[in-house]
């Protein structure tokens, strides 16, 4: 048994959808969340200035001593997770693996598409994980750069004629292609499911990037026998380095609760 | 004569519309522009980080021996101008002030709209301003948090739908409130002015906040008798936050001409 607590971070809000998986695969686990809510969106940056924040937010959660740190961000999966695991002695999980695996076992026909933030395709990193997986794939990866503001004004219900008008734009390529597996290569893009699922169609599986790294951690947790008592409570702990009331008022949206008394805010230009 | 440089910031790229202005109406003057394009937008956090990001933008200019700065964010103007003018012995101009006399004295009817981020339109400033010149105004005033990722991604053209879609929701209250003349709250909107346009119709006047600053300068340093030759052609100098090759790229859509030797990267979190 390990009592460590798990560390996870993300740009801003979007890793929550990541969290919230987590808390229902492994109650017992302690969770110490960091979102860069001061700096939020990663996804248009260069990879300098994204490597420098991913950096200082692992540098920050290892301020606690953690078993594991949960990249729950597609941008800094994408673009910095092998400098990080270079630095660092402990387990790092991103989001592309897991989600890429998920792809290619839901996806029948091989065609599969991947939208992400502009970082996240540039980066081509979804692709050659699901290539790796299946070289005969067909994949269509088209960059969605106002999805994310989209998402943190909060415009993500289906009557939203502005967000179903964007939703439509980006995807018309990939539907097109007649895909059958849509990887969110984003954790934001879970809160436009609805949305997205109503444009492309019942019969395309779309892939929550978020909880396929939660299972991931899981699987990884059990294999190495570093779980914690299953039967306890976890205790969750958020760090934000914009307003920890802001940071909670939002993250009502993605954890379906009120978290406000366990909101604290960061200075993580310090770190 | 005075041959000191005047320094201009903005959150990101925005405040070129100013600069753009400045070059027209002050040709002989250097300029250092910041932009703080690592950490952009600033329009929706809250007031206690845009005041920690003003300061850093204000300390890293105030490196250079200046005679006056201008906030060419609406953002910043709006909700940190006092605490940095309280902070530093040099003239500081924000956009709020020359925008106000700009609109009042446009307005025939004293019907007045105002949009900007988030957090200009919490703050009030532009509305208190405007009241303390007409205080009979009418004013409508909306927060349009979707505008600066639409500029930024460059989707500023009139064919655009998901911008044109964008600016109708946004815009239907204020052009239903009869307003004559509109206050365009954020550096940003210039770039919007086609489509702002279209929308409003031609009987409404629209007010670059920009432009009224670099109008605003221009009378402070004639008045101080500090204008450096104005037969020069005047010195200017660019740094960002992100990468300098990114923001020479999309500087050529503001100032409509390559600079691309002019830019810097600076690490303002040390400052």
């Amino acid at each position: 048994m390990d009592t460590r607590p798990i560390g996870v971070f993300d740009s801003g809000m979007g890793g929550l959808t990541c969290v919230r998986q987590m808390i229902r695969l492994l109650p017992g686990e302690d969770i110490v969340y960091f979102g860069d809510t001061g700096r939020v969106p990663y996804g248009g940056r260069s990879v300098e200035t994204i490597v420098r924040y991913a950096r200082q937010d692992v540098s920050f959660l290892r301020s606690f001593d953690l078993k594991a740190i949960v990249i729950a961000c597609g941008t800094v999966s994408t673009t910095a997770l092998d400098v990080l695991k270079g630095e660092n002695d402990l387990p790092i999980l991103g989001v592309v693996q897991p989600a890429a695996k998920a792809a290619v076992k839901a996806s029948k026909s091989g065609n599969i598409g991947v939208i992400g933030t502009k970082a996240t395709i540039r980066s081509g990193a979804y692709e050659a994980a699901i290539r790796a997986l299946l070289p005969e794939a067909t994949l269509t990866a088209k960059a969605c750069p106002l999805l994310v503001p989209l998402v943190e004004d909060g415009r993500v219900h289906r009557s939203d004629l502005v967000t179903e008008r964007v939703v439509e734009e980006y995807l018309a390529p990939v539907k097109a292609a007649g895909v059958d597996t849509l990887v969110l290569g984003c954790t934001h893009y879970p809160l436009l499911m609805d949305v997205i699922s109503d444009y492309m169609g019942a019969g395309v599986t779309l892939i929550d990037t978020g909880e396929e790294a939660a299972r991931a951690a899981a699987a990884l947790l059990t294999n190495e026998d570093q779980l914690n008592d299953p039967a306890r409570n976890g205790l969750r702990r958020y760090y934000a380095s914009d307003s920890a009331e802001d940071f909670a008022a939002t993250a009502k949206l993605f954890l379906g609760k009120d978290i406000s008394d366990r909101v604290e805010r960061v200075a993580i230009e310090n770190y």
